[in-house]
């Protein structure tokens, strides 16, 4: 199969699923030609330093050192630090490795230095060899807020890693989103862009708050061109997280179908999983595939899988 | 011998050499009746992180942790961040053990939330299980400039461990100085010491900045109970880092009758060292001690005997 590898791939992520899809694409596409937007909500300063969960782990990702048993955090790394913490009585719940340290103390020095946050993830990746172009889905600091029934209002991270997920969600906010621009380079990728991909990420919590950034949702339907989002939900069940379970809080059925409702006018595109029945597709041009992503195999066959679709789409 | 243990006791102190008087006098007096002012003017931001170089090595010397060889810094510590920060591309030039690194994010972290650095300090001093009263000199951040013919001005750390003290110093300013207030927990440790002692630290580098701050030169001048300096100069030779290099630099000979002059009213007796001659007194109470601190013992013994000699002084 001939993949058409000159088109430009824009694909839009959370965590640990969508990076994985940003590794296939990065596997099949010339480097030049992938741009993959980060979202940046479930950002926090913690300990005093600047820790973007999804942005390392597409970085992490990527570059080949993430931790493969937990799909984020460094490979092989140790928590020296976070024990000494221990000792002098705190009670660190978010995880921040011996290595991983590194990028935290890079990354708060640039800022206070005054660097953005896309110079900031641009210098990282170019430091851990990482070819395709990785930008924040804004600069400006954003923070999804979790309204909780057990707790009230959660810092994502609290609600996310401290609390594992397990409050029930009454709905999400995005504290700064208001004044949250897409960057010159974010928006310079989409005009250019000969397809654009939503990735397996959590729709509320990952993708929902890139779709929110100011001139995103205009950028997107400006570009007459392929937007199709790939399931995070399979056979009724989240791959991975709480997006299941979120839908369910939120009233939703859970299924992909509610995935690409949710989306509505900003994909004319969507990949199910084959273990689903076809979806209603309300002018969608869908298509089925066995979107697990468990091994690189199984990445490079979804992608390639995608933009052989694509590619066909495109043509007709 | 039998040591009047219920005076109060003030110490001002840098880093080594000041900690190794303040382990002794730690050995000796009720904590309680310990106070120990620190330098901050070494202080400075890392990597988004404030370090307190002064204080730290005061702590970890008083609670045990210190890495005996250098003196500073925590035993058994590893530099796992800082290799993982060369391979993204820095040279950090200023040690960050990994075990140090807590000490750097918990402070950073409570600066933040908008504690004052004797707050923190004394949180970790409590987390340490240090029962003295470690105070910092102020809570304002101050900063030394050196001002160096080879390279005009230098940041403290710069000058101190980027060029290992080598260039040649011009002259010496405290940046925010001005501003620098002693903090209402200094005021009451100096209005209510029995004895106050200067510890044998760089007179210009670590004892210059806290008589700088403002209110500090009253408060000791106020005190009529002894006021004695421990000289860092043995035999017109510094007993570590750059205090020699700088007076002749400075254009003073290079002596413990320099430093006692320097410090002129501000002192009323004066520690030299045996091997030296005698001091002209100019009205100081004088003694010469073995003032070299090496072992455990040497600490114990070299405080024992001043301790004795100003209650016998007091007596007088």
């Amino acid at each position: 199969m001939a993949l058409i590898t000159d088109k430009k791939v824009v694909v839009l992520v959370g965590g640990v699923g969508g990076a994985k899809l940003a590794l296939g694409l990065q596997q099949t596409i010339a480097p030049e030609n992938l741009t993959i937007i980060v979202n940046t909500a479930d950002d926090f300063w913690h300990y005093g330093l600047r820790i973007c969960p999804d942005i390392d782990t597409v970085l992490y990702t990527l570059s080949g050192r993430v931790n493969p048993q937990f799909g984020w955090g460094v490979a092989d790394d140790s928590t020296i630090t976070l024990d000494s913490l221990r000792t002098l009585g705190e009670d660190p719940w978010f995880t921040l490795g011996d290595k991983d340290m590194a990028t935290h103390l890079l990354r708060t020095h640039m800022l206070r230095q005054g660097h953005t946050l896309t110079e900031i993830v641009a210098h990282l990746a170019t430091q851990m060899n990482i070819q395709p172009n990785i930008l924040p889905m804004t600069d400006a600091e954003v923070a999804t807020v979790v309204n909780t029934v057990e707790y009230g209002k959660l810092d994502f991270q609290e609600y996310f890693v401290k609390h594992r997920w397990q409050p029930t969600l009454k709905d999400l906010s995005f504290e700064g989103i208001e004044n949250a621009m897409l960057s010159t380079q974010a928006q310079a990728a989409l005009a250019d862009a000969d397809m654009i991909l939503f990735g397996p990420s959590n729709p509320w919590l990952s993708i929902a708050p890139i779709l929110a950034v100011n001139g995103m949702r205009s950028a997107l339907l400006a570009r007459p061109v392929p937007r199709v989002a790939v399931t995070p939900i399979i056979a009724g069940k989240a791959i991975k997280g709480p997006a299941a379970k979120i839908m369910g809080e939120l009233g939703y059925e859970v299924s992909a179908q509610t995935v690409a409702d949710y989306y509505g006018d900003m994909i004319n595109g969507f990949v199910y999983d084959q273990r689903d029945t076809p979806l209603k597709s309300h002018g969608l041009k869908t298509v089925a595939f066995d979107t697990m992503m468990k091994t690189s195999e199984d990445k490079r066959r979804l992608t390639n899988n995608i933009l052989a679709w694509l590619d066909k789409l495109e043509a007709i």
